[in-house]
């Protein structure tokens, strides 16, 4: 990756001079249409060794453009609120929407390189990271994002020029510390596990761009140029790439026996049980949210099932239990004008719960694969590759620690003629039923094909779903909560108490 | 995966025979429509437990289809020729033109899940050999392939009862030996490790699909019902399925500085000299090529350069010291009506080396980087993939112990000028000049660009570029020997030799 880049590049200053007024008229022009066009994001990451001028080309860049129209984030140590999340959400909530441009200061490339690097991880820990990062940017590639990822290169020499030339000039000499030369001392474990990384993650929809860093008019006008050249050809494409649909078809059902039309909807509880019974699961989960260890943990879930299936009174009984400050309940609806101007998964990614905390998705990220599948609000592509995009955002939480649970409440068809019926009848539930419901009813088949689908390919052990008959609405709250219940005690090592 | 296939699934004789010959015509018409359009492979992967039925039902697909259009391999054990090439040589060499369809039994997913599930593998090695699977399945699907993978399932219940059916019966008893009672042992290692593996590599272009084994007639209508969705709604697309361009774009270079135009071309060796160059060399090659050690490699010789550039000359070379059983030159050229109906490497693993030979390709693979590219044979999308998928394709020989070294061969316009007419004064040379070659000549900048790019891209350590200058013939073929000489040397272990 770095055999141009290893070559002197120099740009003479009357070059810059003349080619710079020009590049940096067209970029703002470019940024002016991106504005306008509102169709695709630009996130520009930066990475690469110390003292190569990443700093000074951004410098450059909010020179350029309209400065107030890009977002800069530097990845430093995560804050504490970030600690507290999945390690990408630091990432999702600096994305750039549509029509903007993001500079990422050292991204989800940086640990990586790093830990490989100092020995801290194996060779198969590293590839493995590789391929969560291909899958992740294929993922933002697919979304529309224009990802363009520039690595700022020296070679030995130079930096070790570069760092004294700095420390010999009394105004820069503060940028050169001990830090700085350990830096340099680790050159030769550093750079060709940099060069590796560049080479596995660079793909056809987000290669790596290299640029050498000794030269500050190369370096700039280089950096400039390849920006350029990237948003004037998106923006020239003027339609949205739509993706091709080259995705296998997936069958109609061959008999009628499936996940969720099997399980026993006769069940009843009577009311004295019921009471008796959601006393008794409130106490316990009230108790677990006050636990010492439960501060270390979080609890995401996710209540999934058709319209009148009873998901807002089932979250009921869960926060009836807990206290109004360790939780959160998110009512999933149409998207607002900004998470649409954004990759599909951010606006839940947005809502991830900080330690000691619930969060209640009433509706969720399976919109995808269900509402909008059936509805075809998205094209058969991206509900296709929704299922794998799904199975990673939720792995993410799982390996941060989160416990995931996903309820889906199935009621029969008559049950839900006859909830609609009574919502009609009663003045304070008639805002509840809407033509919407009595539409998406008529598509019923539709969506339970749909649901076992996800079932079927979303269930994991770690992030399973529970699939609770919820024709019988004392049964169905009883039974989320205890299988809630279990769930956190079971992580507490608190089984047997 | 399996929370739809665990159900009781049964489809009943009256059911069976009325949809079947439905079911038969359909899939039969999907085939001849396939062979007459040309456009698309398919290829059918089958996995899945033993017992499950995989056998009856691809010989069901076979009395369905015209079998004789149908391509059937079961990868067991691998051969001798399979040993000696690298893992994935087995499988491009089955793969289904376009038209026709295939069926593989057992094929990349096999090893990594009976490694894992045996403990063979660690879990980051399992993440690993998925990542490579997902990659190698996404470029089946980019050249335009449809896979379809499915995965046949039976609880451990159903095994059982499925193996006792079996011995009970004399005429079908041979089918149980003890090797299936022990997969039936290993049940709760095998589904467990095999469920994470479907998932993980279960992408929007190649999703698993899973068909319940137990009951005869609805394993069959599912698997063939999936195949022929599938099938037509690709065949109803009509035209091929051409990628989006959501690459970003090259910039032009900034300056004229580049990794082959600063190479000395003025070195030149005499006459003499080269002789006695040519001779030390040729005949340290022709030892190492009949040592041992040698015996258990193979090497991969890969010359691009410039039309004249001294391609040929220089491998003659290098055949000039060896057996003419122990190598194989390939010219490349524009391939072939059966290379241009399968994905774009196919031509290229088909001359995968076996152990203690040389393979030396005059052009090769890197077209797609450079003629396709500058002339626009191929989409943007396709060249800007192909340099990760041929960082894959040489990482594969590597992996296998091949010696893999690229030689570009560098030489001035002007130089080229003077062996173009050379070569039309001298008769037995008048046909190596075309007016393509005069063509190819006026976008000499474009070509150079192209190749900068590619080494950049593409030099790895384990399958560096070399760049000759070649602007002297002599220097450039004893150098290429002596670099080639040296490399063998290293990798048997004989540098102080």
């Amino acid at each position: 990756m770095f055999d141009s880049a290893n070559l002197d590049h120099v740009v003479d200053k009357a070059t810059w001079k003349k080619e710079e007024p020009v590049l940096r008229e067209a970029l703002l022009k470019a940024q002016l249409d991106l504005a306008a066009q509102k169709r695709f994001p630009v996130l520009v990451l930066v990475g690469g060794v110390e003292g190569a001028g990443k700093g000074e080309a951004v410098n450059k860049l909010l020179e350029w453009f309209d400065p107030r129209a890009v977002h800069v984030h530097a990845f430093g140590e995560p804050t504490d609120e970030e600690r507290e999340r999945p390690a990408m959400w630091r990432f999702w909530r600096g994305l750039p929407p549509r029509g903007r441009v993001g500079v990422f200061f050292g991204a989800w490339h940086t640990q990586p390189i790093v830990n490989r690097a100092l020995g801290r991880t194996t060779e198969d820990g590293f590839e493995n990271a590789i391929g969560d990062i291909v899958r992740f940017e294929r993922m933002l590639a697919d979304e529309g994002v224009l990802l363009l990822k520039f690595w700022f290169h020296l070679t030995r020499k130079q930096q070790k020029r570069r760092f004294k030339d700095l420390s010999s000039d009394p105004r820069t000499a503060w940028r050169v510390t001990d830090l700085e030369w350990k830096y340099h001392r680790s050159y030769d474990d550093f750079v060709p596990t940099a060069e590796q990384f560049l080479q596995r993650t660079s793909t056809g929809d987000a290669p790596w761009f290299v640029i050498p860093g000794a030269d500050e008019h190369y370096r700039n006008l280089l950096f400039g140029k390849t920006l350029l050249a990237s948003m004037q050809e998106r923006l020239a494409q003027g339609a949205p790439p739509v993706p091709v649909d080259r995705t296998p078809a997936f069958p109609e059902p061959v008999d009628a026996v499936n996940v969720i039309n099997t399980i026993d909807l006769k069940k009843k509880l009577s009311k004295a049980k019921f009471e008796k019974e959601l006393e008794h699961w409130q106490g316990r989960l009230a108790l677990l949210s006050r636990h010492k260890r439960f501060k270390k943990t979080s609890v995401v879930l996710v209540f999934e099932g058709a319209d009148a299936a009873g998901k807002g009174g089932a979250i009921r009984r869960i926060t009836g239990a807990l206290d109004a400050r360790v939780y959160q309940g998110i009512p999933v609806a149409a998207p607002t004008e900004e998470e649409r101007a954004q990759p599909y998964l951010w606006r839940f990614w947005r809502h991830m719960p900080g330690r000691g905390r619930f969060v209640m998705f009433d509706r969720s990220w399976y919109g995808r694969l269900l509402v909008e599948r059936v509805e075809g609000f998205c094209s058969e592509s991206d509900w296709m590759r929704g299922y794998s995009e799904i199975v990673d955002f939720e792995q993410q939480m799982v390996d941060h620690g989160y416990i995931i649970l996903k309820f889906w409440l199935q009621i029969s068809q008559k049950e839900q003629l006859r909830r609609f019926k009574e919502r009609e009848r009663t003045a304070w539930k008639r805002f509840k039923i809407t033509p919407e419901d009595w539409r998406n009813r008529e598509k019923w088949d539709a969506y339970q094909g749909a649901v076992c689908d996800m079932i079927d390919r979303t269930s994991t052990d770690a992030a399973p779903w529970k699939v609770i008959a919820a024709e019988d609405k004392n049964l169905a709250r009883v039974t989320i909560l205890k299988t809630l219940v279990e769930a956190i005690e079971a992580r507490l090592d608190l089984s047997k108490g």
